[in-house]
């Protein structure tokens, strides 16, 4: 782990594809379309060419390593870090997913592994170790220098996913009454001690309270005797080093910001994230909707067959028992089924409809709870809308749907049956698809996880009741 | 339009609550509970207290005041920004919802608004006027001044979300041969063409092909006579032009990106995207595909109730046609519902499980397709685990309803044949919940927008004609 980076290294990456070398500049592809090299690695180490394999392989940049070793199946992923060993970057552990990453691991060995976080930075370490399960992790720490030991220990005690982990440790700060070449100054004498990248330097007060910072580019137009003060941009953002990222990100997307320097309990300076920090974070809050909507507690891509076939059991087991609420209630009505058995063909594209339209609705509510536009202000009117909009869908589609249904069983009290159900269910489906997760979310349950099967439950019974028990009233 | 900014401005918000005053150094919450000012605005709107709603709402970071005009009704909204006029941050438009945004626009009038995009950094005044409609365009750019007109238009030229949007034009280059005091000098002399912000510099060749890039920090901690070859990072990963935002914010995401060149189809540098400018793009994909996969095909959270309505129509209208599709194989198997009655109450819970669990699936591997970890090489294999987690899910979901529905109706063979049904339907769902994505993918179909309705329609027909057409063959 490199807390203070030497610098003056011109390459960071890999010498291998100079991408922008003058003679051979090629751009990048347009489209999404993209060559991976796993089925020639794949068939490489089918055929047992190891020497092939390894040459496909070993110039790739961490990144696309990573996207190799997640395509190979367990069996070539093995044999490929086997082969690569000597060779292998450390940092394509950053980019791994966990899953595959864990079996990395293990096939690396803890010698290997302690040998790769010494090589990390510092906050990339943090996030290897940070994921490793208890056991495993006192193994590497066992390993490791006591210098970065210590460094790990401090950045592990804030919580997971806290500002805390995010955040750079190494940060420069400058007093507010210097100049700008005493800055410069300054961080040419410590070149060793600065961290690899920066774009701002900290003003921060004798008790280490930020006061502004300077972006370098700042720095870099201004006359050496121009005072500092004169430059600096005294609006900042503070954040917590116990905030959660989700804020984090929130913070950031909201002002738009490019760093923002993290404090303690007494305002005191402790590092910095910037924005490059919390690009990932943002795209897996994102990606965490989209799966927990669909009933999917993590991403279990690459998670073994057992493994995934349990997380997913529990809420197919929950939407077993919503499921066998709504045959409860077609079970009340029974009699009029037996009666009349179209009912039982034509029920189920009540409930279908209302699911879908509800479903509509929630996915608009949770994304808006989530990116803080659907608040207590507006909830009402939101709600209001909703239902309209439910309600005019439903009027539509009540016509649709009692025309379709009179002219496939020729019945016109059939036709007006369905209709009314219709739009009483597309009423609720509008309803309750906004308020359902505001609900959730105001008790501090995740909107995201619990909407949609109590949503599906609303309009499977609703549905169900409103179109048999209007059968029943009508034709028994 | 600032394209050259003056620089030196210590603060470039509004002076009012300086966060970061060392006296006053006040962290941010620690959770997403904020106290939005909305409610008290409203109050004092419908209170008649002009005075106390601009007191309220002038003095807020141009984000928050566009976050309060997003949450206001339509009609508290036009009263502020008649209100607000003079007063009003042109910087709010940037954060609008597009919605809201061209409800503003109207309210302000074409005057107003071209002073805002006057006063806008560059790429946000294309943003801005990128998204106007023709005509409203055309009635603003006529307003501004002829540089700011030109350069608008080059902008525009560029496709809508390419990388000729999102870039900066505005970037500092420098000849290969300089020393690092050179470039500081350069600066320093130009200080007023610079643009406001800039993270790294870019070295290029005589025809302006970008050869290397140095970050500032590696400026700031080199000798004034180092030069620059031995400071510059030559591994750059060009982006064309025209590239699509989406490929920007994968390579920006896949190599952890803080910056990239832009150039043009010969290779001459245009301009630069900051990974701040690639946040946004990769929040509102991530956002679009929750909303596609639930059926709505954009962000619709402030459109007027009439174009909500027929946005979700023509989605509901083609799930209705799903619907009747799986009434239409209920409707085969009449004769064994009106012997058995149960089947009628029983059946639903066979698709119901079918779709959930095929849902499950479906948005792991739309996910997946997005981040390019679900490609050809693996995809044969993950169609196989899903499957075989489709079928062990199945295998254990038939024993628990098999029995339920034994003791609920007291028919072993009803429980017989709606275990059957269960791993049948359960099977198709984890193998279609792969396939459809990936075969809709290879066709150039967004998999997030017609995965769905093709699952719900495979796991209602699987399940009912399972169930159903197994009680055929047993009962009648």
């Amino acid at each position: 782990m490199s807390v203070s980076d030497p610098g003056n290294r011109p390459d960071e990456m890999p010498e291998a594809p100079i991408v922008g070398a003058p003679a051979a500049v090629t751009p990048p592809a347009e489209s999404g379309e993209r060559r991976s090299p796993a089925p020639a690695v794949a068939a490489a180490l089918a055929a047992g060419d190891r020497a092939r394999a390894i040459e496909l392989s070993v110039h790739l940049h961490a990144a696309d390593l990573a996207d190799l070793l997640q395509e190979l199946s367990t069996e070539d992923r093995q044999t490929l870090i086997g082969l690569l060993r000597e060779r292998f970057d450390p940092d394509t552990l950053v980019y791994l997913n966990e899953t595959v990453r864990e079996e990395v691991l293990a096939r690396l060995g803890s010698a290997e592994v302690a040998a790769a976080v010494s090589a990390l930075d510092s906050d990339d370490a943090v996030d290897l170790v940070g994921e490793l399960e208890p056991d495993a992790r006192a193994a590497i720490m066992a390993r490791l220098a006591p210098s970065d030991r210590a460094i790990l220990e401090t950045a592990l005690s804030y919580p997971e996913e806290s500002a805390g982990r995010l955040m750079q440790r190494e940060v420069v700060t400058v007093p507010p009454h210097w100049r700008v070449g005493d800055a410069i100054d300054y961080m040419r004498a410590r070149a060793e001690h600065l961290p690899r990248d920066f774009y701002e330097i900290h003003v921060v007060d004798e008790q280490r309270r930020p006061v502004a910072v300077v972006p370098l580019s700042r720095l870099m137009r201004n006359r050496r005797l121009t005072p500092l003060t004169e430059v600096m941009q005294r609006k900042m953002r503070l954040i917590s080093v116990t905030a959660d990222q989700e804020e984090v990100a929130y913070q950031f997307r909201q002002y738009g910001l490019v760093s923002a320097p993290v404090v303690d309990a007494e305002g005191r300076l402790l590092g910095a994230i910037t924005v490059d920090d919390v690009v990932e974070v943002i795209q897996e809050e994102a990606e965490e909707d989209v799966l927990r909507l669909s009933g999917v507690r993590e991403d279990d891509f690459y998670a073994a067959v057992v493994d995934t076939t349990r997380a997913r059991f529990s809420w197919l087991f929950i939407n077993l028992l919503t499921a066998i609420l709504a045959s409860i209630v077609i079970g009340f009505f029974e009699g009029v089924i037996e009666k009349v058995v179209a009912l039982a063909v034509l029920m189920p594209i009540v409930a279908s409809m209302g699911g879908n339209a509800g479903t509509q609705t929630l996915a608009v509510a949770v994304r808006a709870l989530a990116v803080k536009e659907l608040t207590a202000t507006n909830a009402a009117r939101i709600i209001v809308k909703e239902t309209i909009v439910g309600g005019i869908n439903g009027f539509l589609f009540a016509i649709l749907m009692g025309l379709a249904a009179w002219a496939w069983f020729g019945a016109p009290v059939l036709g007006g049956l369905i209709a009314s159900a219709m739009i009483i269910n597309l009423l609720a489906a509008g309803c309750c698809g906004v308020l359902i997760p505001v609900v959730l979310d105001r008790f501090g349950v995740d909107p995201a996880v619990g909407s949609a099967v109590v949503l599906t439950t609303v309009t499977d019974v609703v549905g169900f009741m409103a179109f048999l028990g209007l059968a029943s009233l009508v034709l028994l």
